[in-house]
């Protein structure tokens, strides 16, 4: 499975250096929330204290809107999450809207129970139980409203089945988040911590939905899964709204700064979110070719040949860069 | 499930704050491994890359001396990986030594798979198809030799059974691992990270174990469960052989010196390791909350109402501590 954001790969094909590479191939926020300097020498040393996780999941309850019915659980990233989800979720067929980020497919069909690919989530097969969807979707940005949602969601429910809405990116779209509308559906929902705050190292995500689910996770995770550090400054970033309200706008001003800049070189964006922008070219796998020889790294597709997925590059001097290296790319296709 | 290490019970109940205790509540090394001032701040930002984690177990495999043949994979904590493994390994009968560490138990028990509990791991049942083991034992010290365990591990092979050993405390008792003589046996070996580096906080253990359960361990975890500065530090201090080397000799003496200490204070110590002791008294909890009363946290024990264990006070000053609250604390007994 290939993922965005490992340059190993990168450097081993087109040289260079982890420092000289402009890394635009995840959809993280380059802006990290600041790491406290003075993390407490327990939170390395001690066992984390339940009152610590308790203190991280009542933030993240606030600020991810999750009604009190539901029940909220946190781990190292969801990408463990995911992963649990086909050994606790009932039996049945199992669909997923696609394309989209491949590691739900891979967790279910692992289990042996490979996913039903929707083109839209609007077709919903008659007989499915478990029904997969990222929202706002990746690459794409798809974003699926949140009363269609709902009533996708009262479907399953009255047959037993579990929509479940990996929210990765939801929070830089403010009002995609179904979280708030839960009321007595079957929904099960992942938001990740690190992309947002740009703190992907730290591991750390989370799962809301009903009770005997999140009971069944917890269980499987046992305590301790998170460590001091995410616990502290977890917790931290998650009750500073101000640095949240702040840059979500941030976010919102680079993204329109990247789709111009992308435009001027040719690229027109066709889907996103203000974390990433997918463009589309006749030939993307030579962009990107092109670019790396000049250690920027992008995300591409092997399903879409002509999609290209660029992340933000967080500094004037990182435009500059892109916008320099597009124009010598494109003489190179 | 009552754990040491979590002192907020302890401050409900008896008042102070964490700072005002000294907590012997685990067998935790209080004399934590340096945590580097230059942390990068890729580790927090970026997801980590898999040569870092490749480094990581490479390290591991090299201090733990886990053979070539084993496959080896790295968690946020054993016990993670404990509680995922009444779902991957076979059915059948499960048998634990006990008293021992108690979320073994609950982990099996919860998966539908209660074991039955051996007062000693010479008394194997006839059909037992997995059998569990804490060596050095927890809170007793007890160790079983390495030719027994081969054997044992033999028997269980010869029937496709496995043997599970949680070698949490292994680090502190030389020669005490079967790691380094494990060829074709069915055995799985966890390995604690933060208790030896005193780094419980940073959240990493490890399970050495065949390929076909080490493959299966690590997709379910899915790449990047692991933090980058657990990844970083983790490795240093893997790497770092002559700190564990003075740590080994300092924890030996330092259990020696409050083996002592105990004796003096009429208190027998009749087993654990360099990182515990435990010592046996007629009313084990009138002394527990005796010591509580002047904060100090030590921990009892259910199952044996004449227990209670001591971890490392870690300084001249807290041994000075704990000697005078024992002799103020027995009055009150």
């Amino acid at each position: 499975m290939e993922h965005g954001g490992d340059l190993t790969l990168a450097i081993e094909r087109f040289g260079g250096t982890q420092d000289g590479w402009l890394d635009l191939s995840t959809g993280i926020n380059p802006h990290s929330y600041p790491i406290p300097k003075d993390i407490s020498s327990n939170a390395w040393s001690s066992l984390p204290a339940k009152v610590a996780e308790e203190r991280l999941i009542s933030a993240a309850r606030q600020v991810y809107h999750v009604p009190e019915k539901l029940g909220l659980v946190a781990a190292p990233g969801t990408q463990l999450l995911l992963s649990l989800l086909p050994l606790i979720l009932p039996e049945g067929p199992v669909a997923l809207t696609s394309p989209t980020y491949t590691s739900h497919k891979t967790a279910w069909t692992r289990e042996g129970r490979a996913p039903v690919e929707l083109s839209s989530i609007y077709a919903l097969p008659a007989d499915a139980k478990v029904v997969l969807l990222v929202n706002p979707n990746n690459p794409d940005g798809q974003l699926v409203d949140v009363k269609s949602l709902l009533e996708i969601a009262q479907t399953l429910t009255a047959r037993g089945g579990y929509l479940v809405i990996d929210e990765a990116f939801a929070d830089v779209v403010p009002g995609a988040s179904l979280l708030p509308h839960i009321t007595d559906e079957n929904v099960l929902v992942l938001r990740s911590f690190g992309k947002f705050f740009g703190l992907a190292g730290l591991r750390l995500g989370f799962l809301a939905a009903p009770n005997t689910v999140t009971k069944r996770v917890s269980d499987l995770l046992e305590s301790w899964c998170l460590s001091g550090p995410a616990l502290e400054i977890g917790t931290k970033a998650l009750r500073d709204e101000s640095w949240q309200d702040q840059m979500t706008r941030q976010l919102i001003e680079e993204m329109a700064d990247l789709t111009v800049l992308l435009s001027e070189r040719e690229l027109s964006v066709f889907g996103g979110t203000p974390l990433y922008a997918l463009a589309g070219l006749r030939n993307a796998k030579g962009l990107h070719e092109a670019l790396a020889r000049r250690h920027i790294w992008t995300r591409i597709f092997d399903y879409a040949p002509t999609w290209i997925r660029f992340g933000l590059p967080g500094s004037p001097e990182n435009f500059e860069r892109l916008s320099e290296a597009l124009a010598d790319a494109k003489k190179e296709l």
